[in-house]
């Protein structure tokens, strides 16, 4: 904490916070009780099933990322926020953790999921071992806003849970329409985009528009990422994704593109409500859906969030260099051109 | 917080504290996004299944009445920890909807567990939910000692989590000791007795040797609960306790009688590791149990544990009406006469 305040040099670039942040997640992880730690490191790839050495995906540490940018556009080092940055990583893997069993997905970043791997059971338990290491870093990290960040965490945790939850009640049927759609989104989405954004922000002691413009921005760009994984879960290329195509579909859980088609097919609305998973069912759907144009209205809608959120990020006053980098990553984020 | 630091008349009996703790529950539980809500309500057996009011049980509000006690006999009005006595509550609570699940138990506090009625998916994310819900109420809540008593509550999380995970573990076989089932215990039992009895004296902001003699009050009395819960499962009345009789040695889940009759029956270990869980099989085993003297060893070790709780109870420096309430607040977790 020893730079604090300082004006950083150069932005760290997302190799560096790589380097940076995920030393930390894997010494946290090791410390977990033996079987919850092998895990977790399996989960985030840092080990396979045995217990090896993986060269596996971490994923993307998007989260992270932010959070470090912000950091150093704030006028703060990156160091000032690494433990968050990490528990903010955990916290999204424990939240993944559950919902692949939850959701009954088999595979996780091409790799079988936890819960196929370890059993529902020990899932379970790590999925609570992960969120409850996330919120034990932040209270324990003695540093400025300590109470600030916790709080921003354990409501983010509050929203994100709060989503899944209205998601599995309204998956039934896409009676849910668009407005319904983008609270759910906000909150299972934006919610931990926002608590990245917000906490260098806190830290930093920034006055409440600046707080306010960050939030604003991780609104959208939860809106503009989550409509544009819709896209990509019907018409994406599943070695990009790492998920069987047209899950969504397949699950009845409505997505934009299908919400945005739904008034205007009846077919699409009749195929829908029939209990039918076959390939061939779900490629129709997908048919109908671009058809009516549900595939260009989720792809403008995603657009128009993502210069929501650019407009959001340009008032809360950051650096300049900050401002680029995070507009890059913003755009990465939605794009997935990383 | 107003009152904080001034002497209390007289103590809150249990009927008070459960209605001075039980309406800050409801209130928070009731906040939860409502599918979540009307999950946690059921388990707290606020509603029926249908979301209609009950007279169901909530539990015995142990960690409450512990914390409460401590508070006056720190001399601290029992507002000044309400809302922690809440929390505690619910990150037990947390842990219970989950472990249903894990362990594939149908029943809890004489009703079907919350997975049996709403589905594992919904009820992992409602254990998700109440767990944090508490951490939030801790680390949102502004009085004395905030920082520690949240990091009191993410440690107690931690250590549940742990000694669960360990649990499972090990469940294969009695081959860990005497010494290992401590350990487990410790963790999964006594860390949240500990909680509740340290939150009080962070909140007083009382000297180290105080917490330290707390804590071993809260690991002995842990493990003096946990072994009489031991007895209970085999040869308690299945009225009393709410759950089917003799399901740890049903499920080969090495309890302490087990463990300390196993050295000395060789029939008792080829029954252990013969896969019958008839009603007769587990019947010869209880049996054999008792013979090999795994009962009164059991018995023995309770009590023990108990006045080694009391002693260090004593140790904390308490006023005495606070100390005498919670000998006999300890006596009744350990033998289960409230």
């Amino acid at each position: 904490m020893s730079t604090l305040g300082t004006s950083p040099t150069a932005l760290l670039s997302p190799g560096a916070v790589r380097s940076a942040v995920l030393p930390v997640v894997r010494q946290r992880v090791c410390a977990l009780e033996p079987t919850l730690a092998r895990i977790c490191s399996y989960h985030l790839g840092f080990t396979d099933e045995h217990g090896d050495p993986s060269g596996a995906a971490s994923g993307k540490l998007t989260r992270a990322g932010l959070m470090t940018a912000v950091a150093q556009g704030a006028g703060l080092a990156p160091e000032d926020v690494r433990t968050q940055a990490a528990a903010l990583e955990l916290l999204h893997n424990s939240t993944l953790i559950h919902d692949d069993i939850i959701d009954a997905d088999d595979l996780r970043r091409g790799r079988p999921a936890a819960w196929k791997v370890f059993g529902a059971g020990l899932a379970i338990l790590a999925g609570d071992a992960l969120q409850a290491l996330a919120v034990q870093m932040v209270v324990d990290d003695p540093g400025p806003g300590r109470a600030e960040i916790s709080s921003a965490f354990t409501e983010a945790l509050r929203l994100v849970l709060a989503g899944q939850s209205r998601e599995l009640t309204v998956r039934l049927g896409p009676d849910a329409g668009i407005a319904q759609y983008e609270r759910i989104v906000e909150e299972k989405t934006s919610a931990l985009l926002q608590c990245a954004l917000v906490t260098p922000a806190l830290r930093a002691g920034k006055p409440e528009h600046v707080l306010t413009a960050l939030r604003g921005a991780g609104r959208h760009l939860g809106l503009a990422f989550q409509i544009s994984n819709d896209v990509e879960d019907i018409w994406g290329d599943p070695a990009v994704t790492g998920k069987p195509v047209r899950g969504d579909i397949g699950r009845r859980n409505p997505s934009f593109p299908v919400l945005a088609a739904f008034p205007v097919s009846e077919r699409l609305r009749e195929l829908w409500h029939a209990d039918d998973a076959a390939d061939a069912h779900l490629a129709e759907m997908a048919g109908l859906v671009e058809e009516c144009g549900g595939r260009d209205e989720a792809e403008r809608r995603s657009r128009g969030h993502l210069e929501s959120a650019l407009e959001h990020l340009g008032r809360a006053g950051l650096s300049p260099a900050a401002t680029a980098e995070l507009t890059a990553l913003f755009d990465r984020i939605v794009n997935r051109t990383a």
